[in-house]
């Protein structure tokens, strides 16, 4: 069943806002009846079916209620952003379908990249979770510098820098905010390096290849679902 | 360095082929005297300088060799193709930097596609293994039926259908040949379900979302690397 979007829908007010409305109406030809799923993106998942769609807006008969509790792990991705805007959004999509909390994208010494468009950002993590049906929207978090983001992540209990080297132990984190930092195409700088290990970073390995920012990303989450 | 790849090349005839040797002077205007780094794609890696460029194809003065063992655990991907070529691009070029062994692509029943074009991802391969540094070149098998894929994979050790449910456990294969088995956007069938577990298929769960083709290939190896 078709997941829809709309961070203000309540029980009390259960009416779709208007272009998800119109996707369900005019683009997929849902009719009264028909069945229907909503998300909040802060864990709900309501179900029903379409009651009537007047002045541009679904509204929805409310049958079941459900609400998904956060997992004890909560895992971000802080990424220096790769060139292409194709992998970021990558990142993006394989990220929300893979339960990321938040996301943020540095730029660094070798980063070569300084801009992006955190609504369309924004609109693929939605998609996500509405194709993957994952109730929670991550944060998009807006670009910031390597050196100021790095000094304000004492909030996090668990750090890794990704890099080459060994083969990853698999990682079993119970609880806690874990975050995964992934370097540029060229990797981070001495400097850097020094300044997360500074700031109580420990390394995560992935392995004895050159991975691409977007692969070391993907391969962090997907070695790091909460048990 | 830059890593350029000729399946013919030896110790005993040092001569990189032609199109690598375009690559190598005319592209990326490399002379005689500069550093350069060849692979088979059979494990051997050969580190050297370019000798002299006659008859469009670079001649090596080799300075090392070095041979990567195969790891004891090879993990291969048979996987129910996505509508979207790029998306199946993706697959190889993520499954080759993350070591994967070979890939199956398959039609099955809810699957959209048909054909590929093994050509095009032969080059998506090549160039991951030049750029991640990984001296083995995947295996890419012709696209088949599940169903006569599947009575084909007595040789597999272990092997796992990939589908959504609780949060999975790290796996720790130590030895032997390895296969995931991932279904297309609608899912395998129920007789496709029951063939895989008349063929030995034990289940991987990939977690509480519903994950794309794509994301739930490189989430089953980035969970299996060889310790």
């Amino acid at each position: 069943m078709d997941l829809f979007f709309d961070p203000e829908f309540t029980d009390s007010d259960p009416v779709l806002e208007k272009s998800e409305s119109h996707h369900c109406i005019r683009v997929l030809r849902n009719k009264p009846g028909d069945p229907i799923q909503i998300t909040d993106g802060k864990g709900n998942i309501w179900s029903g079916e379409i009651n009537s769609f007047k002045n541009h807006r679904v509204k929805v008969e409310i049958t079941a209620h459900q609400k998904q509790r956060r997992p004890k792990v909560e895992r971000s991705l802080a990424v220096s952003v790769p060139k292409s805007s194709d992998r970021l959004e990558w990142i993006i999509e394989k990220g929300t379908e893979l339960g990321m909390h938040s996301f943020y994208p540095l730029h660094s010494e070798f980063s070569e990249r300084r801009k992006i468009n955190p609504g369309r950002l924004l609109k693929k993590a939605l998609s996500a979770c509405k194709q993957s049906h994952n109730p929670y929207l991550p944060e998009i978090n807006p670009i910031n510098s390597f050196v100021d983001f790095i000094s304000s992540t004492s909030s996090f209990q668990h750090k890794f820098i990704c890099q080459q080297g060994a083969n990853p132990e698999p990682l079993s984190i119970l609880t806690g905010k874990v975050l995964f930092l992934v370097g540029p195409e060229g990797g981070f700088s001495t400097a850097e390096f020094s300044k997360a290990k500074e700031y109580g970073f420990g390394s995560l390995s992935l392995g004895k290849f050159i991975l691409r920012t977007e692969t070391a990303a993907i391969a962090a989450l997907s070695l790091s679902f909460p048990q």
